[in-house]
Parts: structure tokens; sequence; C-alpha cells
């Protein structure tokens, strides 16, 4: 084991990946009224919180542009390449898209780490950009206190097969294709608490890609967003929100990441937890039944605010396509995916429901 | 006056600018032979260390892309937002394009400043943003231990109106449109040794938008570059290496910012007067005559490594357009613009030769 084998990139941050995002909701207030410039060519922007913005390149295409970056939530440099590259890359699909080109964002502490530690950042991200057939044609990199990693990616889609988080429609069924559990996961790894089976599943899920839009080609996808650092709850309740219209979600259907449930019992929590719930507070209500109270308690709960790093698609889908569309995914790799709830017009204030009856 | 407006920006950071680059030269060598993807449509990518990426779109045009961010250099949100913006920009307006999109890429201190200073730095860069007519189209946050503002920018050029910093031509003169100085004005800020006088027109520099592209449409622009955090010295050389010629600067030639000379002479450095100075170091040779050695004295050489945040553009031109191109350049508000030097075939193994006869 030579000397980089053993620096622990957790251990040289506070907070780690998506759980690092700023409140949503204050930000929210602080920016709004701002004079932005909006031309006709932008067909999706800030206002829907959607993953990425959509232009219109008048050719038939759509231009498709994200960016995100965060701090370390594994120790293995590769890995964490691994995950922000997926990460950062999951936006396009989300769009309905195929990702072409990647700009790096490396903010590197030169005094902290030997700067060939990011040979295998980048080695990392590489393995999963060219598996997604996505060119790395520049970025900036600086000399900062802390490490942070992401990607500026840019995708095309065709006009009439994208998708956004405002297409969602009643009488669709909600497909959720990753377990959830990464935040917890990686607040239990940095306190060295998290078992090695914990973390390998939890960084699987995270360098899996989220590619399945050729797949779905035949499904009537109605609507989509990646579940991120808002939790399922926050990216839910924009998805709801931006298609006006209401979510149930089953809180029985959820699937967690192998130990997922063991962290948030102990507590290992991030605060993106508390900011999420604060973000969702008046927008999402809970239906637990009497019967239920026992399996789902206060910490259980807590399940749909983690904060999720490369995380899974949330689709809309017609619910006579939902079987089949299913078994696609399923068969894309995703063996957790499944039926998490379903939309229908706007009865209560509320923009979710999360209940366990 | 408010707290806010007492908050002074650059004390709370350690290096400003495009002054926090990594060192140059070590990056490259740590990242040489990586693994990348690279289809037919990527015409321009990392190879010739260009200022954005060309990606053929097939409908005549290429998709400009780059990003660009930093610590702040200057105390107010305002001017950082604004400076931030043009500096991201400016690499579109090297490329010869037009820029449409940015995503904002923002790291911000929760727990030093107040989440409100976010307002007036975006108001700031969307104060720059919708002068050239970009839509601010998304972007991510996230709480980090000093503040980082910049943006990722997409724009369009048509395929044979792109500038590349690899097609320069023997005989061609290089204009560059902007005075230098503001790493060593920023310096002096940084330690409350600047004058007003000196901050204000370095400020007003800096929030300058290269934009000339469409003005020098009739100009047979070869070759274009803007100059930032590797400073004259290091971006002349790698334009001159893309361009496989040599480059002779006329040190006289020069324009300095007020007040950067004395802070030269004073001493305020950055870490890249250092690093450019090393990375370009075998690339680069002096030549300058005995009796203009007491006006070139050291700490004034150093103008060619002071790192510029939101440079001007180094461009290379036909001689027989110079003059055309020089008087069309100081008509869109670059009074400082000037001709500095002019482009050979390489007659020795260096890529530039600064001069003083």
């Amino acid at each position: 084991m030579n000397s980089e084998e053993q620096i622990r990139l957790t251990q040289t941050v506070k907070k780690g990946g998506c759980a690092a995002k700023l409140p949503a909701g204050e930000l929210k207030e602080i920016l709004t009224g701002m004079n932005i410039f909006r031309p006709k060519e932008l067909i999706v922007g800030t206002e829907t919180m959607d993953d990425a913005c959509l232009w219109d390149l008048k050719d038939g295409r759509y231009l498709i542009q994200t960016l995100d970056f965060f701090t370390p939530i594994v120790d293995d440099p590769f890995d964490f390449g691994a995950i922000a590259a997926a990460n950062a890359v999951s936006d396009v699909y989300a769009m309905g898209g195929q990702p072409a080109t990647a700009l790096t964002i490396l903010a590197f502490p030169g005094s902290l780490l030997p700067l060939s530690v990011i040979r295998p950042l980048m080695d990392g991200a590489l393995s999963i950009l060219s598996k997604a057939g996505i060119a790395l044609a520049g970025g900036h990199t600086i000399d900062d206190e802390t490490l942070k990693l992401g990607f500026s990616v840019s995708g095309f889609v065709d006009k009439n097969k994208a998708w956004t988080n405002a297409g969602a429609k009643a009488g669709d069924v909600l497909i959720l294709t990753k377990p959830l559990g990464t935040g917890t996961i990686t607040a239990a790894l940095k306190k060295g608490e998290a078992k090695e089976s914990w973390i390998k599943e939890a960084i699987k899920s995270m360098t899996t890609l989220n590619n399945i839009t050729r797949e779905l080609e035949e499904i009537d996808v109605h609507s989509a967003t990646d579940i991120t650092g808002f939790g399922l709850a926050g990216h839910a309740t924009q998805m709801a929100l931006a298609s006006r219209l209401h979510f149930t979600v089953d809180l029985n259907k959820l699937e967690f990441l192998e130990g997922a449930k063991e962290c948030l019992e102990s507590g290992f929590l991030t605060r993106a937890h508390t900011t999420n719930a604060s973000y969702t507070q008046n927008k999402i209500e809970w239906n637990i039944s009497i019967n239920q109270k026992d399996y789902w308690p206060e910490w259980k709960q807590k399940i749909i605010f983690d904060p999720q790093t490369s995380g899974g698609l949330l689709l809309a889908i017609p619910e006579t396509q939902a079987q089949k569309a299913l078994e696609i995914i399923k068969n894309s790799g995703f063996v957790k995916a499944g039926i998490i709830g379903k939309v229908s017009r706007s009865e209560t204030r509320t923009a979710v429901k999360f209940e366990a009856k």
C-alpha cells in the first residue's frame, strides 16, 4: 500500500456529496425577482427547478445542459471520481437525452493532498464518461481548501422525446429506479461506522449510470427527474409542483440500500436531512395508519429526506405501460426499481402525500 | 451603510481570482496519457489548451463550451459577480462566437457570510450576462469554506468563422485588447494597499466584455485566445505552441493598468506569478538590450507572468489588416488595445521571445 492509498478523502471535508447543498427554500427566496434575460430558444430554464436546461437548436434537437459538483463522500479517489461523473451525467438522462460532452470542475487542496491524487480521480471519472460515450472536453481547476469535483455536462434530445419534470399526467404511476439511502450510509462511512458491504453496494448504486432513455423509447414517459440532494421528498415535490398535480407515495414500496435502515436508526444524518424537511414542510403530508406506526417510526421516515448522490430516476408513466416499463428498467440492471406511487389531480394544498396503510 | 456593505469579500479567502489556479505544468504531467473518449464531433478538445471546446452540431455551427470559477478578488459582491461573469463569457468570444447560456457555479460560505450576499453577487453577474445576451439557465450551489463563483457558458459560432489558438500564421501581428496588471493590483487590494482609482480602473477593465467578434467580422482573425490565469507569458506560449510558430512580443508595447507598475514594484505578487514563470521557463526567452536594462528591471518583467482575471484577447491578424483591426477594437471601447508583437516561423526552441530594444 502506498501513501496515496492511505488517504481517506472523506476525512478532508466536513460535509460530503449532495448533502453540502445550500438550503433550497432560503435560496429561492433570495433569488426571487431577479432580472433574468429569457430568449425564446430557452425551452426549460430555472423556473420549474428541473434537472437541466433545454435550448432549442432549431434543427429538431434540444441542447441539454447541466452541472453538478461536490465534496468527497467516499474515501477512494477513483470511486469518488466515478460517482461525481455518474451524478453529473444523470441530469441529461433525466431530460430523456444522451450526453455528449463534459467539462471538469475541480477544486483541489494542494496543501492537503499530493497533486498526484488528481490522476485516480480523473481516471475514475473517465471510466464512467467513456461508458456513457461522453468526451471530456475541458474544464477548470483551482487550488482550494477542500476537494470538490464535478462536471458541466451537455447532451442532446429530439424535441419530441424530451422529458421534463412538468409533464406528469393524472393517472400516471411513479417508478423509482434506485434504492434510497446514500446520504445516511455515507454519513456513517465518514464516521468509520459503515460496513464494507454497505459501502460497496452504495458505491455500486452511485456509479450506475441512469442510462435508460433509449431502452424506454417505446414507453410514453410523461415526466422525469433524478433524485439527488433534495431527497425523494424534495424532488418529488418539485416534479408535482411543476406538473401542477398531486403525488401519492407508498412508503412501503420504497427500497432501501443495504445498511440504510441501520444507519438511519443509529442517527447518521446530514444537515440536508434537516434542510430538506424544512424545504418541503408545507408541501408534503403524511398518512401513516395506526397499525403502521410501529413499522414507520420517526427515524425511518427520514429516508424521504435523505440526500441522494447519483440517485435514481423518478418517472411518471401511464398505468397501462407501467409493468412493461418496470420490466425494461429491471432488465437494464436496476433490480431494485419499483412502482412507488401514483399521480392524481390536486385535492389538497400539498404536493406529495407519503402514506403507509 | 448596512452590515452587508461592510463585508470585504477579499478578506474571506487566501488567494483570489485566476491566481488560485493549480500549477499548469504539474497538472499536465499528471494527466498525460489519460484515456479520453474522442468522438469526431469534438473539433477542439483539451489537446491545444484552447479557451473552450468546439463541438460540430452538423448544422453549420459549432457549439462552444467553457467554464471558469474563482474566489473573490474584489470586495464588493456586485462587482465580483460581474467580474466572474465577464471572465467566464470571455472564452466564448475568444473562439469567435456569441454566447447563449450560462449555468452558475457557486460555492458559498454560509457560516461566514449571510446568504443574502448571494443576491448582489447574482445581480452583478446578471448585469453582465444580460448585456451579453446570455440566458442564465441553471447551475449548482454548495455550502463551502470559501466563496467561489463562476459560470459554465455555452455559445455558437459558424463553422467557417471559429477562432482557435492554433491558427496563427507567420507574418501575423499580435494585438492585445486590454492592459495588464489585474493580478498585482488585486493582490495589493487584498492588503488594503491599492488606491481607489487603481481598483476602479481594474474593475472597469475586468467587467468589460471581450465582445468584439461581430465587429471584427470583416477582419481575417487567424487565431485568438484570452489572457487569464496563466498570464500573457502562459497564454501566448500556449497559442504559439498550438500554432507551431514563434511569437515575438515587444515589452515596450505592453500597456499597464493604472497602478500596476507601483504594485509590482512594491512586491504585491501572487503564487501564480511564480508558477506561471516556472510553467513557461523553457518556452520563453528574454532579449532586453543593454540600454533598456534600467527601464526593465526584474520587478517590471513580472508583468508577463501577472495572472489576469477577465483579461484581454490576444489576436493574430494579417499585418495588412492590423491598423484597421486596431481601429475597430479601439472604437469598441478598448482604448488601451495595441499591437504588441509578431508571429514568425520557429527559429529557436522557445515559443515566445519578450524583447525590449
